[in-house]
């Protein structure tokens, strides 16, 4: 811990988040912060700086993607080795000479980390976005590689298929069917390196000016996704069964997105009635699409498999996104996007030769991975695993039963409590953060101000990377936090 | 061989691309056409249908994509095993119907081909979008590879970083400076699933309504590839130093690409003069910018090596593209681009929450191959393989010297003929053909028509994937054909 004493100028011609990345990044290099050490948290800096905290997490994140430092699951961010990350001579004239008039003219700001203001050290995450990597068949995966790469000839070296490889494709579509009831030919399909790029690609599908809807709250990464296409995004109530279709079609959109078997963060499974409305919505227009978000279809725990909304489709309005990120792992950064028959015509004039983003050898191992069986094993085997913490969670919470309705529960890596008693999600955020517990509240997934449907008093835990131990003294703590 | 009976209807509400693209699919499904069987060309397929050749064209493009049909260098297109290809129920319900309806109201034209009117079988391909696989350290890339994946851990099967891994963009900052005299920090480094990929990103930087300015010819796939971009595209003049600044200015563009080390196709060299007036160019408004594609650096035979546009920009204005397709393999999908520190911050500011495209998995493989020198070794070996086959094929073009000025030889894989007898490029192609020695024509290469000062009488050989025994039988058949 060390003091941060950070020269702020709000006339600078740069960014406030710009100033403090250039500050702490200069301290790095110069070894005044040292490998390991820890910095202040965003709270407190943001505190001490009077600058609004997403400013501070700008400059950490852009510290975070440059390696510079790391962030460590409720301990907090450290700075790390950066041996491998020297200046080359010109590189940024520009921050430099800026860093130098700025120490001129500015006003110092002396920031003392360590204090007793530092919320106390965290000891259980309940974070929504992880997966248990423990139980990955690495063995399995090493051998495939090793198979694949032994058979390695000048074609598997060349350009693939734009669309990725055909026998992936062909494998994917006969997963799709058999697991999700998804109805498509392997031309429908389009492997790319993430849903991130996919939905790229899809902007290039559907055009720009697209007025797309959205649930609210909803996944935060396609929301800013879509908001960096400059689509114009409608935010649209929800109810227990999903996107209100009345609401839908009083907003003027076009297209919906939309995660039926899930949704993203509120749990809601949307029952065949509210699919079969969605569908009629979109068979209205011509122009009318649905973006069905797959993300984490496989694991479902109680009640019969619900089939995909592309399962319902018979106009070919459904584009089914999905990914193997929360199914294998999120480093293999492969995709796919089912495209209706007539956005397919569309892609193939208009996107047909952007080259595949996805290494034909990783195309042929995860191939090979799905059709020898290691996937479906691997699936059994989280499912069993993620349903054995699900339940002890569950468990766990029952004795909060009176304060805390359970929400979203029979499915995904997460679920909500919703309180009973007239705490605010603020409010049970910092009880549970003073007790060392990071629980996330249901503002952060709002487009805009929490809609007053979901009363502001609602927090989600995830549990896919926590230990049995870590979920049992994680749910111990909160009782004690929210007694 | 075979006849093809395509039903065409001009109101069927289908591309007539469409169309024949329906027909030979089902044909394929059907075992109709079987196996391995070669389809006609599209020159005589089009000559057949009384369609135009791209209309044949693309709806071959999309059989390929779809790994209905191969294209065999010289041969033709033939058809594939698609057991992998059934059809999932409800997959194509217009296709089918359309093609029922079709049958009834439409016009039948029988298509025989292997008639004499087929061109005689291609010999000598001088493909100029080839690389010579067959050197490539597959040991040494499988052993990295097996390395990697012993040392595997639950880490390195996480989300990367977006920017990608920060020890490969420490790595290809030192490589690009040592190599190119590129001056970069590794943040301004963001590694992408190919050049398409990072282009896509680009156009979220530069933002929309860009008017672009293009060498005339240029690389058809960044012109396509902007051209989906709804970038105004400006072709400029060249002359023998590349773009000419002149006409640049009158153009009004506010962003030029351009190839200074080897332009593509014309093979030309910029001096530094020309550079020196493009940067110039660049720095009179904050707006301009140029991009760099660096694509085939590394390929250098005479004089001595020209570092890239980037060395020279002291005021951060050239946006450096390059890829590690030519110099390694096209199907690592592995490119990466440099930005100028303005850009980073827009880039940081509207697209750092983009994930990565590039497996974290693969970014070590490839971080080991150069770190370990196996990457400098490889492009040495390659140097020279190809330098002997670019002065056998200078050598054996020598002979032809009074009737051939040949132009773009110092660099790259490929280099260009020009024709001081007056013959027009379509003329040279057609006897090229007719001798089975397949070269390109430089007008597939430019944006609108040939421009005047190029003379229409250019064509191209490429010669990277080509043996010194290819090399030598097909310049002899060039020079009977072309006598």
């Amino acid at each position: 811990m060390n003091d941060l004493t950070i020269t702020l100028r709000q006339d600078a011609g740069r960014h406030l988040y710009e100033q403090i990345y250039d500050y702490i990044k200069s301290e790095i290099r110069k070894g005044k912060l040292r490998v390991g050490e820890r910095l202040p948290s965003t709270r407190s800096l943001a505190d001490f700086l009077q600058v609004s905290r997403s400013t501070v997490e700008l400059a950490y994140e852009q510290l975070l993607s440059e390696g510079y430092i790391e962030a460590k699951p409720c301990r907090g961010y450290f700075v790390c080795q950066v041996e491998e990350l020297f200046d080359l001579k010109g590189g940024e004239p520009e921050t430099e000479a800026l860093t130098e008039t700025g120490a001129e003219a500015g006003a110092s700001i002396n920031v003392h980390t360590g204090t007793g203001e530092e919320t106390p050290p965290c000891i259980c995450d309940f974070s929504p976005n992880t997966i248990d990597m423990t139980a990955f068949p690495y063995a399995t995966w090493k051998k495939i590689t090793k198979n694949i790469l032994v058979g390695a000839n000048s074609e598997m070296f060349t350009y693939g298929s734009p669309k990725g490889d055909p026998v992936l494709r062909g494998t994917i579509a006969r997963y799709l069917h058999t697991s999700r009831g998804v109805n498509c030919s392997p031309e429908q399909i389009i492997i790319g390196a993430g849903n991130d790029y996919l939905l790229m690609l899809l902007e290039k599908v559907l055009g720009r000016h697209v007025a797309i809807a959205m649930e609210n709250p909803t996944y935060k990464r396609a929301y800013r996704i879509f908001e960096s296409f400059a689509y114009r995004i409608l935010p649209v109530a929800m109810d227990s069964s999903g996107m209100s279709v009345g609401e839908l079609r009083k907003s003027g959109a076009e297209v919906a997105y939309v995660m039926p078997s899930h949704q993203y963060p509120m749990g809601v499974v949307m029952p065949i009635g509210r699919r079969m409305e969605l569908l009629k919505w979109a068979g209205e227009k011509e122009t009318r699409y649905l973006i069905e978000d797959d993300y984490d279809s496989e694991f479902r725990f109680k009640g019969k498999p619900v089939p995909s909304l592309q399962a319902s489709d018979r106009l070919g309005k459904v584009i089914y996104i999905g990914t193997f990120s929360k199914s294998i792992a999120p480093a293999i950064r492969i995709g796919y996007m089912v495209l209706p028959v007539p956005l397919l015509k569309v892609y193939e004039e208009k996107c047909s030769f952007y080259s595949t983003t996805v290494s034909g050898i990783d195309q042929k191992i995860l191939n090979e991975f799905i059709e020898k069986g290691h996937f479906e094993r691997h699936l059994n085997r989280m499912r069993k695993i993620y349903r054995d913490k699900h339940d002890l969670l569950l468990g766990e919470l029952k004795t909060m039963e009176r304060q805390f309705k359970v929400l979203g529960a029979n499915a995904g890596l997460h679920l909500l409590l919703q309180d009973e008693r007239g705490r605010s999600e603020e409010m049970l955020v910092r009880q549970a953060a003073e007790a060392g517990v990071k629980v996330y509240g249901l503002s952060e997934f709002c487009m805009e101000d929490i809609p007053s449907y979901w009363n502001g008093n609602m927090v989600i835990l995830g549990y896919a990377s926590l230990s049995r131990e870590q979920i049992r003294e994680g749910t111990g703590l909160l009782k004690r936090a929210w007694k």
